[in-house]
């Protein structure tokens, strides 16, 4: 908002009194309150979390029209405000900072303030004289905060999770597929410890890679069936008091109808107001993406170490000029971005369980704090692994030469040799290739292990590879 | 092991040469070499990875046996020796830190020595010979470190779910909804944002704990489900080499007859080897649990302050003298020790996601920091819940009088008003009740709200706390 | 931007190509193709970093016309420009977000563009033309991203911890230490375990209160000496290439006289560029601080909780109304409001030690992740502690009447005793009274213990809180 | 002990009755009754803080008896049997968990049993009768768990940094400065994103490391004399309840005595007894110190990374076997080992903040987990940093021929002609060398930007590594 338009103010009332707000915007007197009560910070609730409350706050209204406890008029303009809301219309209009009052009350009545008076101006009636349409009267009608932002953030984190998350980790997943394909069976050393080890191929790699994000996004979908209980209903402390018959069912009807998401009620609404263990379970297994993700990035950029004094295995898309001072380098950007969204994944995760663990009595009263970072990790992952996936996985491209290069300097893979003479002469072998800068075969006809022919027939890396165990005739 | 025994020493050899070993021990060279080299820390690899690993090498003899890559002689000397480990009959012999080679090889030889030592002894030869049995040739065939510690960490993080943790919640939860069905409708203040809120009954407080108990509970039995497929079969790389084509499913077979356990075989073998998501997401559950327990805790704390200049609306049992200066006192002592517990899991939690990010190409090398966390925090959380449950809670006692005299004081029996004369003037007469020091009755006819009978009437605070909803006449 | 102003656009130029920009904006091709390449999350890089980067480029262009290697002309139209860029006047042309290069490079590039397309401006010519004024040559001259963001880093920390939470800290040590003027000698209950211990005054309380915070800025302060060596000179490796001799004091000498900082050459310029390790020790002194902010706030939570059915010690400020459903409630939110905030300290602290151990050789490239978590840290801490000293702590009243009331009824005053009569003995009277529901005066007269005389002689509250051991007689 | 030593048992009594303990061991009836209240886990109290607990009763025995509060016989007794336990020859007489009372009160009350029943010994009594040594009226006369616990963990904590890591970390600083200057001026490619960027020495990676080193310990140096306030003499809450003048004086001269530790009393008793902010400053230093490590030991496993299928430009000393199943594998072991405990110190400090936050009213009851963590962070650092110096860094060598061949092939030398062509020029010779796979050399003489003489004198890759900036001549 611009300062001539911050000049041109109304005047708002709630329980307190009278406070001036700008003009140009719908939220009251409690917004306004709260705006100058927590000076903290520049983080602002969430979008995803206020577009949700938009949802929660249109299906109230269609349960209280419903149930016959709202006049159709003002419910009908309490919906067509909340739907704009909800719709993302209205994001300007929820200003305040994440660090507020615990329950997010200061935000359900900034929605609650915001589609009152806009649901008035529908009416054609002038904002900020709490009628015909009360902020709390009516579209807080049946609820509280209490079971109100608890409701919104289970929905916030659903689609949030179910639109972005999921179907950027199945992009990924997808891509780093591809790539196993395209890359196939081309032999390359394999390397624990970052240490020379027994060959593996490229596609084998990614096909790993493409396991971890698959599996990752496997358990992340089982584990949004957590959040479908929803509090709605539980209203200040649990008891549901103030909160008419039929009006959690009819909420949950409409929101499946709006959302798709097949929400259901909370088992025990105390423990629904009062605890959000579930949100450390999910911020776990945002961190087990993670490490996932930051393990195939750490991957693909130590591959593309070079590209003429490191590895050079894979080479990296050039997105960008690297460096201010070096002409013509290029680094793993892409990567980089996604390595620091899993470190900012795995802090938002104590944040968050602090904020869980913090619950008293009949409230956990650090809310934002926990859907803030909630939807931070679940946002980074999700755009980070769609970035990922299209601007450096689906442009990595093979060195052959590079890879074969080294494949065969290995002398690891002495280990197929170990079944039939035996581990500790297998190693005699190796250390004698190492200490005298041989090859292995070299070493091997030296000392007499095998013959020519049998080594040839046993030592051939791509078999290894790929065949497993399938082409070892277990010793005695 | 005492000092005279430690003299005694005897010589064991691995493929870089001669060590000597205590001469009571059944571990080899590369045992003592690691204890050598790693000087580090007090704490050692976990005895439930120990048992695990146990379980894991009887399985694998006797696959050998069937798939008759291993003499019967050997293969049964193995299983034999292998159960003790499984049985923990040889913890002692078992002295590696955790701060060992991030495969934790040292460990997977450690096994394989004992065992290959004892099976010789079993056979009636001397230790130290590595033969009839080989650790290598013979305990670890078909097998690497790569493989083998994963599958035994998988078996021992499941069994120790199985057999500590979720039969200890469920107990922890089973005593709270007991206490909640002897608490039953004793009616209290609830509090919110700890300040006086709509009432509750003291049942419905500890169901709301038995309700976060189970619900975690029934989080972390799903989870397991992530852990039952196993790397075995990967060998070094994941490629299978130098796994006989057979040897995994027999090893499995055997390891579902030796535990019960449901296991499988991992669907990608390079991702099992050089991955561990799966933990993190676990940790973070168990960090959900820890964030459940912590609450349930804090509270019986708060509502146990006194005796006499506190809340004091539950009393603790006194298990203890509470102070070394405080003649008399007694304290939440069960509270503090799982507080403290919760905090570790957390923290636990950290090092873990950083080992699980740790992983390199096809090894992930923080193994044993990842099993060593998890398993501390499984141990912890268990043994904490059990005790704070038959310590504490079981104890616990109301206080009919207390509970009573504080619901009666509350102003916030105001809320129910509010459908019928509307928040604003339901304020008015809270803010006039508070400021004058008077009951809210009081305030309530003196503003001419309502006349006493109705105030009677909806202002029942078991009504309130009972009814929820279903009582409440809701105004336009 | 609005979007007819998206629409118009210029042409910029990189070392890659051509790229189109919004014309309206000052950045160049390799911002714009940043902002393309990362579209990731909504956290963009913080103002205070882009602030001490411009006063980073302005010191530099002084250096460089002092040396002798910049055309005055274009040297004071960039130190004009990169005046506004530290003054704030173009945060709307650093668009950037967190998640992006790992040496901050774009950031620095959206420096360098920003301030040649300006200078050019300022000279009276098009912008997008490169020249006169380069964003390499010129405005990044003697300077790599690699020494570059690492000062900027230190600086925008030094100036927001000098600027912000400093004066934050001391503003709530202050107005801790005047509420225990205030209070005073007010005798209370002790609580130890949050069980009744023996008494103190609430003066004593804020007193240590007070304290924490006076040490924990004293910790901070002294702290902020490891942040005064600057990178700067090493360029792209630590070994300074490109960056001719003189222009590092030159540049330290301008940085000095716009800063008032005592900022000298890091010892190490390889060390500098490559690990952030003091951060990490930083941003634990944050969570030192958070700690002891939790702590404090938590008290104050408690001892206000109330108002009729808790605590009731303290009074807290009603700042708003508390409850979208319980008219007249009134929550401690500035409490919880500093409690999320400390939440989040801590979770940013992982991030920030994530990071700071993801250095590779002779670059650490998590730094934005770095500098995002610890200005993050850094600016809720200072809001947040000044937030709640000016809207909770300076309006806490205490309630006499409470503290008088619960502090005679303990039963810890027996502690008193013990010097006297034994520990055993005292304890058995403390156990008699809490059993008998009697004071502990009466069961001390009936165990014969004292006589009434002595007994009040010895036991009385306020001496025993204010006292202290002097006037207590020791014992054999 | 073995079963029959447990078979044999004796009674003690404490204030809530008797109990039966083990006949050989000098412990009471409280130890005995928390041995049995807290079976949970397998973490002792750590040894350092039982022998940091063994100095504080020698000199609380010493004041006491200096002040004539304590008979001389008595007085002497304790103080050789509190000298016993300082020395760590009583080490199995503390059996207690970490998760016990949150003021350790249980821990000091062990203490005060041992000393107590081992004085009565040393004075020809029978154990178990609390005379003429009573645990509570002699050994922690003038003491309370409260002030006498948070004293201990100070003690230990500046012991354990003094004398164990300090020194290690010191050891490594130095080793690596050997390293440094062994390695001298051997010209190398340096790296930045990984990546190929101009050059530096070897010389000057280690010497960046040993700096790191040197940094860190002089950052925790100077952090110890946070440390070195104690509470001693709060006693119970703070106000110094039952401590006799003259005691805490008396104390801290013998403390200064027996440890050459300038300790002092601590500014606010409140404040000391109820927070230990210090800890999470001290745990964050600690992980500056890891993050360190962790960086260093990185940079050596990827340098290290071979024989020779990867970098190879160092070689790390073969401490064991790597494998088993990979014979002749050699693993960076060391690395692992250290990598793991850094991990292992981010998530104690999570657990250290989290109990840090944790305080309530007069006391902080999770002292055991943040004395737990800190301790074995402490140890955990120190005895890896000084296993990594010597079984690692000292035996770390350089492959001359591998460094020079990697360094001569790098195309980022280009650097070295921006500020004589430009970087836009610059930056073309890189691209065309790069895609046409020839030299820089070729590229720059083919695009006509400079003549080979020239090229020759500037592009000298020694000279830039070394030089600097000093040879190169700004352009305009």
């Amino acid at each position: 908002m611009d300062s001539a338009a911050a000049e041109a103010m109304r005047e708002e009332t709630d329980s307190l009194g009278v406070v001036r707000v700008p003009a140009d915007r719908y939220w009251g007197a409690q917004t306004q309150r709260a705006l100058e009560n927590f000076p903290i910070g520049l983080e602002r609730m969430p979008p995803a979390l206020v577009h949700a409350l938009g949802v929660q706050k249109l299906a109230a209204a269609r349960a209280n029209m419903a149930l016959g406890s709202l006049d159709r008029a003002i419910g009908e303009a309490i919906a067509a405000a909340a739907r704009e809301v909800a719709d993302g219309a209205l994001d300007d209009h929820f200003p305040l900072p994440v660090w507020q009052s615990g329950s997010g009350t200061q935000t359900n009545m900034n929605a609650n303030e915001v589609i009152a008076n806009r649901a008035d101006e529908v009416l054609g009636q002038p904002m900020g004289r709490r009628t015909p349409v009360h902020p709390n009267d009516h579209v807080n009608r049946g609820q509280s905060s209490n079971d109100t932002i608890p409701t919104a953030m289970h929905l916030a984190t659903l689609l949030e999770l179910r639109d972005r998350l999921l179907p950027a980790l199945d992009h990924l997943g997808h891509t780093l597929a591809e790539r196993a394909v395209t890359f196939g069976d081309r032999v390359k050393s394999g390397r624990t410890h970052l240490q020379d080890a027994v060959p593996v191929t490229l596609g084998q790699e990614f096909g790993g890679y493409a396991a971890q994000v698959e599996a990752a996004a496997t358990r992340l979908r089982r584990l949004t069936d957590d959040l479908l209980p929803l509090a709605q209903g539980g209203t200040a402390v649990g008891s549901g008091l103030n909160c008419p018959p039929g009006f959690v069912d009819a909420v949950l009807d409409a929101v499946r109808a709006l959302t798709g998401l097949e929400v259901r009620r909370a088992d025990n609404p105390f423990a629904a107001n009062a605890a959000h263990d579930v949100f450390v379970d999910l911020s776990g297994a945002l961190g087990g993406t993670a490490a996932a993700l930051a393990k195939i990035a750490g991957d693909i950029r130590f591959m593309g170490c070079g590209p003429r004094c490191g590895i050079g295995e894979v080479m990296l898309p050039a997105n960008e000029p690297g460096s201010s001072i070096m002409p013509g380098k290029v680094n793993p950007t892409q990567v980089e971005a996604l390595v620091m969204v899993c470190a900012q994944v795995q802090g938002n995760h104590v944040a968050i369980a602090h904020g869980a663990a913090g619950g008293q009595m009949e409230l956990n009263a650090c809310k934002p704090v926990i859907i803030h970072n909630t939807l931070q990790s679940i946002r980074l992952l999700g755009d980070a692994a769609r970035s990922f996936a299209d601007r450096c996985v689906a442009g990595l491209a093979a060195d052959d030469a590079r890879l074969a290069d080294l494949a065969g300097r290995s002398l690891m893979l002495v280990t197929a040799l170990a079944p039939a003479v035996g581990y500790d002469r297998a190693a005699e072998a190796a250390h004698k290739a190492a200490h005298e800068g041989t090859t292995l075969r070299e070493a091997v006809l030296t000392l007499g292990l095998m013959d020519a022919e049998a080594y040839d027939r046993v030592v051939d890396p791509r078999a290894l590879a790929l065949g497993g165990g399938t082409e070892v005739e277990p010793g005695g």
